[in-house]
């Protein structure tokens, strides 16, 4: 869809301009409570051995969450994770681009939950699963 | 005592060496089944409005884990997370370190799990806590 | 499939013999890597207000988590819980049966990973949702 | 203190007479952002194999948060669980009551958050630990 896009790249302009720790991602698709978002693996990324490092998975699984938010709710910067419970699965490729998919699975006025599973780009196994918490602050009067 | 400090000089080392996406971070006290760790904050640890980004948060509770487990079994660099668990709790501040401590809670031969508090230094209340779990790999018998 | 109701019959008997607990839950179905179990609720369940105990949702996401594990690996009685999240996200019903459904997200050979979502029945949003990992002791070699 | 104990026994009467899922259990003491519980083991508590089974341990987790949350906020009975992680860790005492102590981390005006260790009473490890948050729902104003 049309409307779906231009959020798509709106929030792609918003995570760019605010968000200098994401630079290397961008948001690949939104559509109703779901939102795929890409990581590009580089070189600083690394633990020794080859591994994708564990913080680089929390910040997958992290933004894909604010994402899938944004596209429900709109550009609402003030939106703070509460809560983020990972498990790491399998171990990332180094040479592959990391994929985040949320589901939100309960949009409340106060608390939006959904979960993340992040895949190694082509690969059919998760590396990673995660569920979080945003709350979302209450909408002050206008003056 | 004098051997606490050489554990924590080695593993400042090893972690130096090893994990450059934590150059930015020491280790500042080791005790048994207890680990402080320091990051340094600057700009490109900030979200807009001067907060400290999630997944900085989450790279100290991480390390703080990893440096308690390898005072307590020695320097197994193949310990990896399974499972980490954080709360977000007060906002961090934008120009103060961040400090983490790890307590382990348990120490089992396969799994070993501990809780990290952490703290914008010098503040009396925690920025986040975390629980976490690192799986050993079991030793293999020698050739 | 029959062999897939006969894995469902056994893990039925088995779970009410030896489960005292979990009297009122039965196993409704089986499949690869899935499991969905049936929770009577009546007045013992019930808190002040009409609502669902924590902990018997707890049991419905423990006890369908286990059920999916015995229907991949065979009735090992020795697997235990290691970890379990769960997110309470709509108050459930006082007059319906909790269901819960199982996803194996990650069969490792000492850690299965899962995700529940539990359900009032015939209610489209779920109440809750959990994760949780058991751990299968090594097989010991036979004497 | 006389009024700590005053609060306690309020508390345990408010247990008592609406809980009765948790007939079982005491406050055994409330201190500042404390509680300690008590939860009676018998015979219905025990898995095969003699061990307490994963939905009391929860429960007793639970009801100390609650019990500690009530100290700390007063008898609000719509204080609703939205959020428990627990870890499973030594094997429980068949013929020990279970002890939970509750430490509150952070209280918070719609969000209270604090860890709970859980032992068989009388013995050092213990055989779990929960991290959870409850929600506290805005005060209506007085009609």
């Amino acid at each position: 869809m049309e409307s779906k896009d231009k959020i798509k790249d709106q929030i792609n302009q918003f995570i760019q301009s605010d968000f200098k720790q994401v630079k290397k991602s961008s948001v690949e698709k939104i559509d109703t409570k779901y939102a795929m978002v890409r990581y590009k693996i580089d070189e600083s990324d690394l633990r020794p051995g080859g591994t994708v490092s564990g913080p680089v998975m929390f910040a997958v699984a992290d933004l894909a969450l604010y994402v899938a938010i944004l596209g429900e709710i709109g550009l609402v910067a003030l939106a703070v994770t509460t809560n983020l419970n990972i498990n790491f699965l399998n171990k990332p490729s180094a040479n592959k681009d990391l994929i985040g998919e949320c589901r939100l699975i309960k949009v409340g006025k106060g608390l939006i939950m959904g979960d993340v599973f992040i895949y190694s780009e082509g690969q059919e196994q998760p590396v990673a699963h995660a569920t979080g918490t945003y709350a979302i602050p209450p909408k002050r009067p206008k003056a």
